[in-house]
């Protein structure tokens, strides 16, 4: 049996978060619609934050609305607190993404309140679904950010980490993720602390993002895949970074990790020419900016076969 | 106790090989010793190959005779040829890369020869070596281009590449390096040869050359560490491609390959900071050359400690 590993597409959200094109609505749409069409099963397509803090997703809604019927991916959304994951229930939703940062400096510093606080929160949006009535309907998964270090604090200890994700699976997270926000992680401890996330959460779903800051993006969803995680959160063009994360490259670059994954025998269901045409889509739309990757410099190898066809 | 893992740097050979300019013999006699200054434990330092085939290397002599009296890191040069080894022998290198490519394509348009002739070669450096007494005081490495498939050729077959493996270690390698010149390899296929190579070739130490055309490069190197490998070629900067991987990315990158090994818990004696220093000084050597790495661009994690210093 071939097994299935997810790549959840941020480009739309954690890509254009630093960039400094506002893309237009219309754009956003076709890039959404045009990653689904190339095969990626969930696409993170804004944010709801307060406009006035990142102008970029100051068209959350339109986004969502519009994308609201797109059937061959998962569309979701990043919530930061109680007040956006309301304006996602709203527009109808499926999935919704909050995060929290176990380095309690990341947390003061880029959403000004404590990391208990942000698990308070997370408390706040499992009772307004439920409240809702959308348990069934709506998935939570939640982003533990900072989990292998942070650039303000250095030091994020494991324990915590471990503990954060206990407290959240505890209080309703359909699916945890772990994220390398600033670019500090290795494989050894992206094996390390996925282990003990597993081994403290029972059967939730992983999920792990990474940043190639330091070229090891793609061999930390190699240790990952190893600890049996099977979603990863990639960018197309490898767009992205973190205000707090200064040199920072973007995060791993969806077409080179679709390749890693299939290469290694999971089915993605990606296409990886229609990703590349998109990826050239998305560099006309951004200039300027900088994108990443190998695969669409070099092409795919010449011994190069999807995993599904190589099991057929 | 910690363990030990080696880099090779290979950016004054692979590096050089595919730069437009000609660097002078003095840069790249400072380009070593200040490598070895910065604690790399072998330097490939030129190539024996005839002056019109690459005008870069027509200095090989001086390079060799120049680095003679460097006793803080092994001087190794790569030679194509038994005239390549003798010249290398006359210069008094204490160390020798010879190379065969497992793909017979590949073999014929890069060294106009069938793979089994290079194998013929082989033996006639080794009997050289032997009449000139030099067994004990050369070390002769072999390593097998192509081995995880060829832009000519595509698929390499792995039982091919083995046998190679065993014919070099039973007519007297010291030491066995498998090369992924094209940048086709994948972390799987890579735990996978290594393993086989090591089973069929007993103790012989094993080194690993990875180019980082599709993003793998240090994915590949914890898979090879994973089978065994302690020993990887890797250039400053990320120097290098090869003539016939069209679109390729240079070597893996020295600097970000320190961080690795040293994050994952392996004394590779190198200061990262000196590196990156002497890093600069390349670049501004070698104008309008593609450079690659991220530690060099967003600096060590503030969590990053040598393996040594954690140990101790």
């Amino acid at each position: 049996m071939i097994e299935t590993a997810y790549i959840r597409e941020v480009g739309l959200r954690d890509g254009l978060q630093m960039v400094k094109t506002i893309l237009p609505t219309a754009h956003k749409l076709a890039f959404a619609r045009a990653a689904a069409e190339a095969g990626i099963p969930e696409i993170e397509a804004t944010s709801f934050v307060p406009p006035h803090v990142i102008p970029q997703f100051a068209d959350a809604a339109e986004v969502a609305v519009g994308l609201a019927d797109l059937r061959t991916a998962a569309v979701s959304t990043l919530v930061v607190n109680l007040k956006g994951a309301v304006r996602a229930f709203d527009a109808g939703q499926s999935k919704v993404n909050y995060v929290v940062s176990a380095s309690e400096t990341h947390s003061l510093s880029n959403a000004r309140r404590s990391t208990d606080a942000a698990l308070e929160e997370f408390r706040l949006i499992v009772a307004e679904r439920r409240a809702r009535g959308l348990k069934a309907t709506v998935s939570l998964c939640c982003g533990i950010a900072t989990a292998f270090g942070c650039t303000l604090q250095g030091e994020v200890p494991e324990d915590r980490v471990v503990e954060i994700a206990e407290t959240l699976a505890r209080d309703g997270a359909d699916e945890l993720m772990a994220a390398d926000t600033v670019g500090y992680a290795n494989p050894r401890q992206v094996g390390h602390l996925f282990g003990r996330i597993a081994a403290a959460t029972g059967g939730l779903p992983l999920a792990a993002h990474f940043h190639d800051t330091r070229g090891l993006g793609l061999a930390n969803v190699v240790a990952a895949l190893e600890a049996g995680v099977r979603r990863f959160d990639a960018s197309i063009g490898g767009l992205g970074g973190c205000p707090f994360a200064p040199g920072a490259s973007g995060n791993i670059n969806t077409e080179d990790c679709a390749h890693l994954l299939e290469a290694l025998g999971f089915d993605t269901g990606i296409d990886i020419d229609a990703l590349i045409a998109l990826r050239r889509k998305v560099e006309s739309w951004l200039p300027g900016e900088r994108f990443s990757g190998g695969v669409s410099r070099a092409g795919l190898p010449r011994t190069f076969h999807r995993a599904a066809a190589r099991a057929a």
